[in-house]
């Protein structure tokens, strides 16, 4: 009970930091920017700034306060502040934030995931053929990385019914905890900031997150994938095929 | 100035079509829906239900009641209603809605383009490499179409800064209208209801739509590209690479 009451301090208190980066982002999202870095911060209880990356067992506020830059500079919508919350490593606070599209998701481990304080869940989609996929170009831009994009890309699309790329991470996996893709992967994403969020609102959905291999997912590994558990066999298997 | 009252009426008449249809959507947008078929019509001056796609210089509706149906029925936000009114085969008046992120697009020939009544133009990026580009998967799964749609891809992520699928080809060309996006093609879309309503609405604030090649748009053949004027020669020399 203690730990439930701290719990929704936790969420409170990460809620409250959204909506004032919210306003931020709003503001400036409508004008015309130049953005060449971003500031984040992985601090330990306390919300220091930072650039320790190293994960303890202690809880831990692991923070990008705008996910999707790109989107940011060039005035596309999704945009969001994304804040996790880990105790023993295990994400078990989420809140991801969209400011312009309005839509607050939160999670916490235990307590179910919600859109604008409305209970959501994954998809019941089991069949690979009809379920929407989310994935993204990623940053890298030498020639072996470029063509494991395109060569994963070619042979998923045989399998799904159709590809969006929204430009954020932390938003695809909304978009799994809500039903709006079924499925999801990305390797080479930024770091943890961008996963620790939505990790717990995908499993608080009733989804599952793992490594694209199916094995357990490591957060510190840029690799996730997420689904509906109906769907994460023939995932894996398909994304094996273009390792 | 008889023109310019009929074109005011046109719009005025378009933009209650597509607000009233937007409501119908919106409410079935957040439901469980299997959508196997959907209508469209193009017709001449009356706005009769009829499959006809052959385009005289007659005043002509080109309507797409639902553009993005994949994500529709996935409850994915990219969704409108797409209507464009040619006059001597010339796209004149253009109105895309999207009833969920609650946007009006309009434009009619020589009055400007608007999103929600303030007035929106193309991005001024004139280098390739800090461009924002959208394209799609298309629906084709053939392994000719398949392959040529990933190595386009694959060409592509070596020249321009980052890569979007909405899932809605006239979103798309509203998006490169008010500078969200700065490059958009796609090839093998359904028809010209993708396109009729964006079209105008990227001329009118101050873009270009042409073909893939580089020659004129022809709205009857399924490609489309569209840009600032600064960015097509160079996009169209990196699309020729890939054809």
């Amino acid at each position: 009970m203690a730990q439930n009451d701290s719990l929704s301090e936790f969420l409170q208190t990460a809620v409250e930091a959204a909506k004032r980066a919210g306003e931020i982002i709003r503001e400036g999202f409508y004008q015309t920017k130049h953005v060449e870095h971003k500031g984040l911060f992985i601090g330990e209880e306390t919300t220091a700034a930072c650039g320790i990356t190293e994960l303890t067992d202690e809880p831990t506020w692991i923070v990008d306060p705008l996910d999707g830059t790109t989107n940011f500079v060039h005035g596309f919508p999704f945009v969001c502040i994304s804040i996790g919350l880990t105790i023993g490593k295990v994400p078990t606070v989420g809140v991801v934030y969209n400011p312009i599209m309005e839509e607050l998701f939160t999670g916490v481990h235990g307590k179910g995931a919600f859109l604008n304080g409305k209970p959501i869940k994954v998809s019941s989609q089991s069949e690979l053929v009809k379920s929407l996929l989310a994935t993204e170009a990623g940053t890298k831009r030498d020639k072996s990385t470029v063509d494991a994009t395109t060569n994963r890309i070619n042979n998923l699309l045989f399998k799904v019914r159709s590809l969006r790329m929204t430009g954020s991470c932390a938003l695809n996996l909304c978009g799994v905890a809500c039903g709006r893709i079924d499925l999801f992967y990305e390797t080479g994403y930024g770091g943890p900031w961008d996963v620790a969020g939505g990790a717990v609102i995908v499993k608080e959905a009733g989804g599952i997150v793992y490594d694209p291999s199916g094995k357990d997912f490591d957060i510190t590994t840029q690799r996730v994938a997420a689904s509906n558990p109906l769907l994460k066999e023939a995932f894996v298997e398909v994304l094996q095929q273009s390792e």
